[in-house]
């Protein structure tokens, strides 16, 4: 189910910096979709072992979690590549959805991380059965030390992802420079323009309230111009 | 284990904007000093009640994950009081930590929901016992409900504490209005004068650049002016 660390934290590595927001956007994607595609195969291998075992399904909390997880990140999926992939949504609609995108992300990474962390401590009562469990005996130790780190690596990437100064920078200027950004549709070249309005009439202010509003607004709708 | 929702969202309630800073900081550390000695009578009733039982204690990632959480909190709590609550650190200290300090606190309640979750799952193993647990019995569906709202509850506070929106707004030029702070120490109130002579400088930039670095150090600095 971990394999969401490498898409999270693509934007955040300053080498990439000077690659395209395209390209480093289709990484974005490309990734998410090779760590959909793992999750599913291991949903698929879960159920058939139950089923093969005769072992009910979807009775722990575990189960339940994870697979809300599952399909949370399934719909994340879904909205990343219609809204911020895809030319056609709206810069409005991108700039509205982007916070939320970005929450979702490490919610449901940090969603995963505490699965893992169950299903971890329900194999290995599985395994050992009681009063074995309660001993502690190497096996209980590996796992142990095994959910710290998995615990230690997800802190790691919320680290990570938090620090403003490994932010990507926006491109600047980026819509002045191409008013059309080379996207496919009138309507949205005019938001585009519009918003490069707005952020050249921006600069002029001087106001901190301004340049955070500015900030906000900027960084997080995501840029055109590479599209 | 938890109680630390309360502590963490206490600025972001934009009615409590208008306190003083110094008010909001002892309500924080106020709120975080009761959970903390009700997360203490909590480890030392789980202890009685393992030792009356003759249970081993320390041997589930639960405990394992759980009393990292607790000591990482008491860190928190200490760092926190000497380092933002009581008037001595100099202010680059605390621009220093903050970031530190923001990140530890949303970490270690991620790790507290973490704990939850694998103590509910632990706790319902061993209440009903295989097969019974993986027939999903009323107790499972109840318990596995409860785990899914805290994560919920979880997801929640996480929402609140990073909409910027609700971020508590600094002091406007603090320090300039009060240059010694109604600091008790000399070398103290130097930093804050040269703090505000920095603000100052900065406000005639007009670059975004350090727009935002400004906004970083201000909001994250901390106020001193009403300590």
């Amino acid at each position: 189910m971990l394999g969401q660390e490498g898409p999270i934290i693509v934007y955040r590595l300053p080498w990439t910096w000077k690659c395209s927001k395209l390209l480093m956007k289709s990484i974005h994607a490309g990734l998410n979709t090779v760590a959909a595609i793992l999750a599913i195969i291991s949903l698929v291998a879960v159920f058939d072992f139950h089923n093969a075992r005769k072992i009910p399904n979807m009775y722990s909390l575990h189960s339940w979690v994870g697979l809300a997880a599952v399909i949370l990140y399934m719909l994340q999926l879904l909205l990343g590549f219609f809204v911020f992939l895809l030319p056609w949504a709206p810069l409005s609609l991108r700039a509205l959805l982007m916070p939320i995108h970005v929450y979702s992300g490490l919610l449901i990474f940090g969603t995963v991380i505490a699965t893992v962390l169950m299903g971890v401590t329900e194999k290995l009562i599985f395994a050992l059965q009681s009063p074995a469990y309660s001993t502690l005996p190497p096996e209980g130790v590996f796992t142990n030390t095994f959910g710290l780190l998995v615990l230690v690596f997800g802190a790691l990437i919320f680290w990570i992802v938090t620090r403003p100064q490994w932010k990507r920078p926006k491109e600047p200027n980026s819509v002045l420079l191409h008013p059309n950004g080379g996207a496919p549709e009138g309507a949205e070249g005019t938001m585009a323009v519009n918003f490069g309005n707005m952020d050249k009439s921006d600069s002029e202010l001087n106001s901190e309230a301004a340049a955070r509003k500015r900030n906000f607004a900027l960084d997080e709708a995501g840029q055109r111009s590479t599209m």
